[in-house]
């Protein structure tokens, strides 16, 4: 975790890039933290919107920016000219998530070629504090040609 | 999968109230479908809001409707005065998901007290054909005076 | 989950030359079953070695015929000159098992050109009935020049 | 991960008493190493019988371990009178394991009153060097009664 080297020196911009015309992450309200060759940090305020029928941060949508996160950390690392894509995902919801800031830090943790298995954890930030709500592995595939 | 008794005769109301009060779910314009005793469909028609950076549908809105579709089912197994929480997801993309309407489907597959196991598929239909987009397994815990 | 043609008229056999040179599923007993394009079955009798600190078959044995069903499914996939290998896994227990005999069937889901989805299930036979003891889902990569 | 309180002083001793009297960890050679509040090390000696046809260490057999390590991780914070059982784990293989010695390192994350999460790694020690071969979550249930 960590030590990673980017095969394209321009990864900050294709992963801004690619962020900012990302329907999805955007229209929850996420926003791009940290980039760094194998570290993305999403980060997620509340809204009532978001949540499940308790009020709490509904499931799918911390699993969204932690797949998000895991994803823009993968693409960080891609050959120029590829996309990524998951494949799968696992997560383990550690609290509800009341109505404070989310962050989903994604960390590449391993150098493959085709794959990549990357940590994802999310937190929710309430007056400095983190609680931990979530963690997760998720693994994505590089696709040649794939338009990121 | 099937053959499940519900343990509060209003299960149906019970998921068709809940389910009104969602927020997320209706926010992203999920619509509640077949209420069985230890089965839930929900449907998601395509909405361009919904995407990730290729077009397709967010990875997460995908798993966020697998996991809504498992708690309903869930929830219709519960015995009276207790809500229903999501412990972990696992989910494995079959193919990406292009413009067709979805449909994610729970079927409990364990008869726990505590803990329920759920099977989880989304299918993509375009012109009456469907598409494998998804499948997951969804662990729901039981918590007593959680108002579902 | 069927309707597969496997892309090496020889499947059966090479599953079955692999099955002999495996040594752990041989070490703890288990026995190859049927093999069909997309489907294997593997069974084990039970045997006091195999159990945790209760005297249930400890998990990760049932994980392992689990993982193995799964992967000679795949391999009855596999072009001529390419092998399998697990790339991960995901395993819920429904239930303890005894005594039985368990039998695992590996049911490959996804028609990918590198990775294989594969559904795995595991019942302990007791008398003619089957309890169903595991549920998960298993990513195979095919890899060439892997001598399977 | 980390700072937690054993609710049962005697804890090292019942860890040492479970895993003397577990028939399949012993079966295959494994060794308990460390032991902490929420922390437990296994190791595993490399052995020919364990490989899977490539001469790799079975995916199942590293599973297992994983899944002993988290098993007893959890135990350490067990209550008197409780014991430990999987309900479900989900790994990632990250390299194929070959000859050298295993360490299995389970670390509770979840301070869980019914439900324990688990992190657990495999790392195999070649020449002082440790490669990451296998990354897991595991969720353990504390049962009373279970005699552990």
């Amino acid at each position: 975790m960590g030590g990673f080297e980017a095969r394209d020196e321009r990864f900050r911009e294709r992963v801004r890039e690619s962020f900012a015309r990302q329907p999805f992450i955007n229209f929850i309200g996420g926003e791009l933290g940290r980039v760094e060759a194998g570290a993305v940090d999403i980060a997620l305020p509340f809204n009532a919107s978001l949540a499940q029928q308790h009020g709490y941060v509904h499931g799918g949508v911390i699993t969204a920016i932690a797949d998000a996160a895991a994803g823009y950390a993968a693409l960080t690392l891609a050959p120029v000219g590829s996309g990524v894509l998951t494949t799968e995902l696992k997560v383990n919801f550690l609290r509800p998530a009341g109505e404070g800031r989310l962050e989903a830090r994604g960390r590449v943790l391993k150098p493959g070629r085709t794959l990549r298995v990357v940590q994802s954890d999310v937190f929710e930030i309430v007056q400095a504090l983190e609680r931990h709500v979530l963690t997760g592995l998720v693994t994505m595939m590089f696709m040649e040609g794939l338009n990121d």
